[in-house]
């Protein structure tokens, strides 16, 4: 900071935050991205149906305010899940609904819990409200240490499910156990559960501290609209209510996310492409003998080997400066000894993958 | 709440909470809508064509993440104010930078400082931030008391010129006054600037103190649309993005902001437009014998006087009662004696003004 007036203004822990690094947005085209895990489909033709009929001719109602509750899209969700209109809260992006959790759970003597590797916002989340954490670390198997969840005392605790970046999924017979033990409330961050076996939705009706998020970012192919939701007991959608911006997503956000929800038949057919895909790309990394986890999401999570058959950190860096070189965009996570020998590879549409798989190979014979 | 174990695990500050309460928006046609400061305009129509483009045949982009930044977005408002890029931050609407101010400067032993009256929405962000406020009060002579914001030693002041409800608003002459005795940081809330004589913008360059925030909710017909922004030292600005999320404007939205900010005639027109009906309806009330003070926004905050000539709460909320029964919304804010006597009511079309005039005319007849 070049103002020491500012500086001194600035909240000490505001001062010292570093901001979430998103995952690169190339602005050129000829990219073959498949490093945020969105959907490489487009969304449901209702969609951008849906936005032409509300902007109309000449856009005249968008100098209207949005409605504040996203009323017809938060009884819409409501009734997708088999839940009442009390039990959502929808959000400018379900990064919105996390935040907004952190804000009513945790504070400097009261700790959020989550898992090392997870979604890292978690931590960039904590940080901004100067919160307490709980890191709970996972080891390569990737299984629930449940005893270390429980005995963190969290009094929020945020569980990706299907994991990121890993895509490995937790039962619902697990997350019913860490509810048994654990006094605080849990909150099931499913992004990816439309790709997964399980969902937790179902536990809600027996659970008043679970809280489900949501998304239209993935399954849906709407990350550009930034749309999530919260399902859960109608107390923790007052507390989200009370704490949320009452115009929080735009009057064309809660049209697009609508007509998504409504075209069933397209959704279930682009996940089940997607999980298609990644079935095959699953098989294929495990016949190359690259270790790979069970993935359950929109992603693959693979530690690639080079021609000697080595693998590593170095091993993982190699690949991906290799692909990023070819324009093939995939992630990399390098600060974390768990992550850091892998790359995760976003479920793209049939001819991304292939791309991808061929860059691949040739960075094995190349490298 | 029904829950005992949610009340007890919320923050207590969070279960206590009040949350804002915006503006009716009546779902049913028929109304003469005056109530939430909306432009009466449609926005510019190079805003659908944006939208049409951004959308293209099926909504291809929608599946990919915004510009984490609003980047051309941000260049394109820098540009417009003779600023960087690095003096801009985009929000969710300006409420969204409210918000992200008040958790960069207040807590409970830093106060955030506003007048009262004034914006509603911020005595609501400081309780979820849990902070210290210090509550100035104006008198009816709606002058700025520039000993007691001092006196305040607020380490942020939000003051919103023009002044919601009252359309006063302060000049720089002023602000500069304040800026150079308030230790803390200047917020000057400018969501009504574009009706107003003077701005803020130009005193950026000189005081690194000094935040002024904009909205493209008014002047520019996108209240719809969620976007608003900062402008300030790029050390306010660092700090701003690091408790904002990342992808926290829509595509859509980015499109539609950037494609009204690059049509500056039709812009100026509908300003003066809205100045032109505001000033001649000033003059209406004036002749009327209503005390209405001198608005520069789009909106009139008035003191209607019935038959008898009496003023008064009760008067002001027969006045809505009456206006509302006839599907003419207007705003009245009961709950402080310097606003109960009056309505705030935006500034419509000529048609809706006419309207709303007869109405108020048939009222006092009838009353």
């Amino acid at each position: 900071m070049n103002s020491p007036e500012i500086q001194s203004l600035a909240l000490p822990h505001v001062a010292k935050l570093h901001a979430y690094t998103p995952g690169l947005q190339p602005t050129e085209s000829g990219w073959t991205k498949l490093n945020t895990n969105e959907c490489p489909y487009p969304p449901s033709p209702k969609v951008a149906e849906a936005i032409r009929r509300e902007v109309g001719e000449a856009g005249a109602s968008l100098r209207l305010y949005p409605n504040p509750n996203s009323g017809p899209l938060r009884a819409a969700i409501a009734s997708h899940h088999g839940l009442a209109p009390e039990n959502v809260c929808v959000g400018n992006g379900s990064d919105d609904i996390l935040n907004l959790l952190m804000r009513c759970f945790c504070r400097p003597d009261r700790s959020a819990g989550f898992m090392l590797p997870s979604y890292s916002l978690y931590p960039v989340l904590v940080g901004v409200q100067d919160g307490a954490s709980a890191v709970i670390p996972f080891d390569r198997s990737m299984r629930l240490p449940v005893d270390e969840m429980v005995a963190s005392g969290s009094r929020v605790f945020f569980l990706t499910s299907p994991n990121a970046p890993t895509g490995v999924a937790f039962t619902n017979a697990e997350i019913e156990t860490i509810l048994s033990r654990l006094a605080g409330v849990l909150v099931v961050d499913e992004a990816y559960a439309p790709f997964a076996r399980e969902s937790a939705v179902s536990l809600l009706a027996s659970h008043p501290r679970l809280v489900v998020v949501r998304t239209f970012s993935k399954a849906y192919a709407l990350a550009g609209i930034r749309v999530g939701y919260a399902l859960a007991h109608p107390d923790v959608i007052g507390l989200l209510d009370r704490v949320r911006d009452s115009y929080n997503v735009s009057r064309l956000s809660q049209v697009a996310a609508l007509a998504a929800l409504g075209d069933t038949t397209y959704y279930h057919d682009v996940v089940s492409r997607v999980c298609a895909t990644r079935d095959r790309y699953l098989k294929i990394f495990a016949e190359a003998g690259w270790f790979t986890y069970p993935s359950q999401a929109n992603f693959i999570f693979t530690e690639p080997r080079n021609a000697k058959g080595e693998a590593g950190p170095e091993v993982a860096k190699s690949a991906y400066d290799f692909l990023c070189g070819r324009k093939v965009l995939v992630r990399h996570f390098p600060s974390h000894a768990l992550t850091a020998p892998f790359l995760r590879i976003s479920v793209g549409t049939d001819d991304e993958m292939l791309v991808l798989w061929h860059t691949l190979q040739s960075w094995q014979k190349n490298a």
